[in-house]
């Protein structure tokens, strides 16, 4: 047995002495200093048997070539947003890395599937504000129209950006005929959450990536002077909201996993003289369970009809954004579960709240699970990320049980 | 009896036309516009026995000489805020004005004791942002020191601003020894609030101005991932502001006339995908009795500490000002009452929530009253600030019959 995850550790922390600074992390896509986290993981492949290539949407792959053609993939992100963590992505691509050198020695350099490990291109969007860049163009849910025109803060568009990268915005989507002998994607990620420091585990088993409900509410009502006008007669907008802020609460802690969060409040005219007449909130709602997900956001514009109504106000809501939740597959999470055991000995299932390139893959039907390892404070996209570097090896060491589980389960399918 | 009110309201639309725009009345204090108000004013005393005069504080004092040296004051305020309404501030000084023509009159041009029509510099505060400056420099609640390098929005100085308008700020302080001779004082004005609206009343007598206590709040909760914090870990802070914008409504509805406002809240860091980490909020609470004032923020403040206690956060709080409670004068508000009661048959009684002119007089113990007429929608400080003519007349001679039973009684006295 080769596995060695006190090695990947140590690349880890090479990688951020490389491409970090004082504020953290600095490997955002289609940047220098990310190429050169690009060229840090070719470095590290020299003397395995691996074909390494980039794609027509700039995902770095990296081939194993097995005795059959279907493919097992290991997926991560060597992007980090600007001032980022040191794991948030790297984690997967590091610890996929030391999981196909560990395969390649146990068959002398040719599995019994493909095994390919993918460092995705610009998951985080921290550039151009759109995710998962180049998953999403494997996947398919991705539009050139759309993306080329965005410009970065400098006021560069994508298109040329990409373009100086070897990409072809317009054959992009090229890049999901990779899809079709896809046998099965595993990413692992840091939590990015409390759950598991909360719960005192190492690992977890991811459900799924929970579906997002978010929308802007502006209640209007009628702006009032706050010392001539009585109590009784105020048609006050922040009153409707703040019932809404509160009540939105109550509706996410009826399912277990939910969430709901309202994570803006604009009064208008904003003084401290006057009854608000105008207030816009924003709410984010979450689960993976999309009859909740659907259930939630319908209490949330009743229960805002209801608050307009007693405040003397209306109430109007506009669509910011949705997507489906995105349950992984269950023999995986099964699988994944085991692994976990197998290792630490007690394991937990929970849902992802952000997303990642796995719902991506998930969401066309590639049987997909990801591993969680515990966050210190809940805390990503900040350079004092942490994770435990005892916690960091478990769950190499419960990632790699996992890649092996699964292409014994997909050599028998 | 000469009173003639329909001249008065001809008299409003008149500077209505002279100094108002398609946006509303552009009286603020200090331009050109001002200068035009009281240039017309000054036109309107031709032929009355009175003598003009500014004081070291830009006030202008019409002075109907009388046969004794004690003093009647009329009180109110040509300027206005900008594209602010026809009626606010002017209303008092024309009906001043009628009633100064009226007892010229009567007396024969020496009335017992001497009656002055005073039109205080800028009440509005509307340039610099110090409302009440004339006749605070009268009460002495006035800092040059503290006024002296206020800028408007074109950055020029308030001290520059005044001198050209003929004051000396170092010396504005002597416009107080006028108080000596003060033995009442009288305003009334638009109520620019709702009640008598609401009561199907022209005309209410006000029992003194409310004590103000004006605070800003800020709870520190913990920034969070939306999507990866439970509900059941997070800090909250926009969950304690919005518990506090709630109770503080109920703390107001304890007391009959008493109001309580949360006029801003900001969310920090405002986006859609984060639990609110901090939360600044306003508070405005308002009462004529400075016990209950006192219990209203005593509650608000133990409120907030609850529920940053509840939310995890903690709090807080940074006055921004306040005033105590200015009660009018019982022998003047019975006067007043008798006066609305002859005039339509029907009176009420009311705070005032906005501050005035006339709290600065009271405040040193001159006695005074206000009278309110009613404010159509109970708007004010914009263009569609409005009065039905019948009230404003109806105002005019109650005001004047005030006036009358004032100068009786102070004859008594």
């Amino acid at each position: 047995m080769s596995l060695n995850p006190k090695r990947t550790v140590a690349e880890l922390k090479e990688l951020r002495a490389l491409t970090g600074n004082a504020d953290g992390a600095q490997r955002v896509a289609f940047t220098p200093i990310w190429v050169a986290a690009r060229d840090f993981l070719k470095s590290k492949l020299e003397g395995l048997p691996v074909e390494t290539s980039q794609d027509e949407a700039g995902n770095l792959w990296v081939t194993l070539r097995g005795d059959s053609s279907r493919e097992l993939w290991i997926g991560g992100h060597l992007d980090s947003v600007p001032n980022g963590g040191w794991l948030d992505g790297c984690l997967n691509v590091l610890a996929g890395l030391e999981v196909l050198r560990r395969i390649s020695v146990e068959f002398n350099g040719k599995p019994p599937l493909t095994v390919r490990l993918v460092d995705w291109a610009d998951e985080e969007g921290a550039r151009f504000g759109r995710s998962l860049f180049g998953s999403s163009a494997v996947s398919g849910f991705f539009d050139p129209e759309d993306l080329k025109n965005r410009m970065d803060k400098e006021g560069l568009r994508l298109e040329d950006v990409v373009k100086a990268h070897g990409i072809d915005l317009a054959k992009a989507l090229e890049a999901g005929k990779a899809k079709a002998k896809a046998a099965a994607y595993l990413e692992l990620h840091i939590e990015q959450g409390p759950v598991l420091e909360g719960l005192g585990l190492p690992l977890g088993v991811v459900l799924g990536t929970k579906g997002v409900e978010r929308h802007g509410i502006t209640f209007f009502g009628q702006e009032a002077h706050s010392g001539s006008t009585p109590m009784a007669v105020r048609r006050d907008a922040l009153g409707a909201a703040a019932k809404l802020s509160l009540e939105i609460r109550d509706i996410a802690k009826q399912h277990s996993d939910a969430v709901c969060t309202v994570g803006s409040v604009k009064t208008f005219p904003g003084i401290v003289t006057a009854v608000v007449g105008r207030c816009e909130m924003t709410l984010d709602q979450r689960d993976l369970d999309a009859k909740v997900l659907a259930g939630m956001y319908a209490s949330a514009v009743k229960a805002s009809e209801r608050f307009a109504l007693e405040e003397g106000c209306t109430v109007q809501w506009n669509k910011i954004w949705s997507i489906e939740p995105i349950p992984f597959h269950n023999k995986l999470i099964e699988l994944c579960n085991q692994a976990i055991l197998e290792t630490c000995g007690v394991s937990h299932q929970l849902p992802s709240g952000p997303l990642h390139d796995a719902a991506e893959v998930a969401r066309v039907g590639i049987p997909t699970v990801m591993m969680f390892v515990q966050s210190l404070r809940g805390i990503s996209h900040n350079k004092i990320e942490d994770t435990l570097e005892e916690h960091l090896e478990l769950s190499i060491i419960a990632f790699d049980k996992l890649a092996g589980k699964t292409l014994a389960w997909l050599q028998n399918t």
